[in-house]
């Protein structure tokens, strides 16, 4: 790992080829998302530049959920985000050994996910982009932030919970036993904060079912102030980026969410699917036989999934979408759903077909992208260490 | 971390200044610890060369207690060692933080443990001497164990057992809630397994309370090597090394171990007492009011520790030491013990006290150490990263 450390950092980028990039979601946001504030006297007072983290598992070529629901909110907080801010996303190869892994498997799925974040528009030369078992300061801060975590703050992780009850099918927590679990099952959420912590983060998009996370984050973060305190807190406490929320369901069983790990493939939509697999699997997706179109996610599942699809591709609001449809049927909406998921995948799979046989140019990618996170993190290491009295 | 990388690797220790080493021990175990075994045929089978590791936390100047029952016994090794077996020593920062620690204490602890290390004979030139938390690869490898070690594993350690017990003062585990212990507590034992695989170890001398620590780490190398199958395993099962148990106990309460956590200075020695204190401290011994010396650990357990530490230091059988003091009186015996102690420590103390405030030359040491164990471990993670698929 320390013979692949190029330099210098900041402008460790600068000899990357320049490449088109994709215009994924142009215009959705037009807004600057970190825009300055006016006081009470008038003046203009301009915010800190905030440092945004987040990361994702290289489990496969991503779905339309894992697309709507994170990837392309962090291409629209980069063409949003001022610019003193700071981007940082992460492949995070070491929560996925949480799960048994195919190693073949998980090797491509890692280079895989660099090429997709890139092929939707991530900016190499903006965002600090990097596979997270490239930086051992993550580790090593997990360790540190270990020492100071109660065992009862990650046995209170609902995903925990969920993880126990589901290896026994148990009906509640009570009925199973953990002896079986694997640790890092158990010590994952530590090494999110550590992910998050070890740049100062200020910022983090989540989706709901990790917020609980991010709160342990900034609690393990508070801690760490506290205990070792000196002029200044060493962490910031890291917030909840709001982005719109997009559920996608299974276009199969809209009742449970898209996922990867369902065995009908018509299920879900990839964004290496072609215009006919699209329009194939949009064209067979559950909905129902009432008349016309409501929004009704309750009692109409299917439809709203196609609405909530809709909505997000277009970036309009859910009702408002579905005011539209009123008078029509599935079919035609059915229809205009296909266009727009072709649409928007159009761009980011023509150029990961592109960019998944430049192996050479996605190593270069990494290698900068791991130096800058390095780099970056050091800094911050560099003071813990001193913090605890390990220096 | 990375800054202060120097190399090339192997040869990173020529330009250290020879310095003249202690003779702790010498003359104790004169035979080389790794001999050539002869087969049946009669020709000689060279043995391969042997990995030791082990690690010692930076928890404040060493007792008599540590001295005899590990840092001699690692002085020993790197004495008898054939020449090709390769002798790792780390001063375990990580380890230390599992309990509260004040820093500037700790960070003060680590820089006299090195010295000490050096004091007492441990020479850089053939041994890796460094501090753990200067090689990230112990957290990245520990992280990776974390994700193959069932939680049932780690309960079932006695260390985590007693520290669940003495968090509550509870007569036994059941009355116990480990909501409130911290996480690198329960986790540290594959921190420790890491310590040691990180360097393909074969050979590991642990005290009597860290047995089944080890047992634990051959336990996860075998299930890694089971689960990375591959051509050939990519760790050894590491084995205990045998070396003579020294258990010194209290000066002042002989049925408790010789602790550096006791309030009464006066139970125990440091290596950095004066002839006086020493003189001092083994005068004020508890022993008792029978006639003549037996050694009798259960009945006579502070004129049997007694006779302990004089077998230590003079490297004889125990038994034999007793039968000299038969028909002799506890102040001969004590006389003896101080003379011998004052003997063992006179060059480590010397030692340290001049190397305490060589601290550019210590700096040097901790720098050369670090890049070998980094540059050694490389090798292994590297592999490891490979099986595991995160390349």
């Amino acid at each position: 790992m320390f013979a692949r450390c190029v330099g210098p950092a900041r402008n460790a980028t600068a000899h990357i080829s320049q490449r088109r990039l994709p215009n994924v979601g142009i215009g959705y946001l037009s807004k600057r998302w970190n825009t300055s504030s006016t006081s009470s006297e008038g003046t203009v007072a301009p915010k800190p530049p905030r440092v945004v983290f987040s990361g994702i598992q290289p489990t496969g070529i991503p779905h339309l959920g894992n697309f709507l629901g994170a990837l392309l909110n962090w291409v629209r907080l980069q063409q949003t985000a001022a610019p003193e801010d700071e981007l940082i996303f992460s492949i995070v190869g070491w929560h996925a050994l949480t799960l048994p892994q195919d190693p073949v498997a998980l090797s491509n799925a890692r280079r895989d996910m660099l090429a997709v974040l890139l092929a939707i528009g991530l900016d190499p030369q903006r965002s600090t982009i990097f596979h997270q078992d490239e930086n051992p300061h993550h580790a090593e801060l997990a360790w540190l932030l270990n020492c100071i975590t109660p065992m009862g703050k990650l046995r209170r992780m609902t995903t925990w919970k969920t993880r126990l009850a589901a290896s026994r099918n148990a009906n509640d927590d009570s009925e199973v036993d953990e002896s079986l679990l694997n640790v890092g099952l158990f010590t994952y959420p530590v090494l999110q904060a550590a992910d998050i912590l070890a740049y100062r983060a200020t910022h983090v998009p989540v989706g709901e079912d990790q917020k609980q996370h991010l709160e342990l984050a900034r609690d393990i973060a508070d801690t760490f102030n506290r205990t070792f305190k000196s002029d200044s807190p060493v962490f910031p406490l890291p917030e909840v980026v709001a982005t719109p929320t997009r559920r996608v369901r299974s276009l199969k069983d809209p009742s449970s969410k898209m996922s990867k790990s369902s065995p009908d493939f018509q299920s879900r939509i990839l964004l290496t699917d072609t215009d006919d697999q699209i329009k194939s699997k949009i064209r067979g997706a559950v909905t129902d036989s009432i008349q016309g179109i409501t929004y009704d996610p309750v009692d109409r599942p299917g439809a709203a999934n196609l609405l909530d699809i809709l909505a997000a591709c277009t970036n309009e609001d859910v009702l408002e979408v579905a005011k539209r449809y009123a008078d029509k049927g599935h079919g035609h909406l059915k229809n205009d759903v296909t266009e727009a998921v072709v649409e928007l995948l159009k761009e980011p799979r023509g150029e990961f077909e592109k960019l998944k046989g430049e192996t050479a140019y996605l190593a270069e990618i990494a290698q900068v992208g791991a130096t800058k996170a390095r780099e970056r993190s050091e800094d911050v290491l560099q003071e813990v260490r001193k913090r605890v009295g390990l220096v």
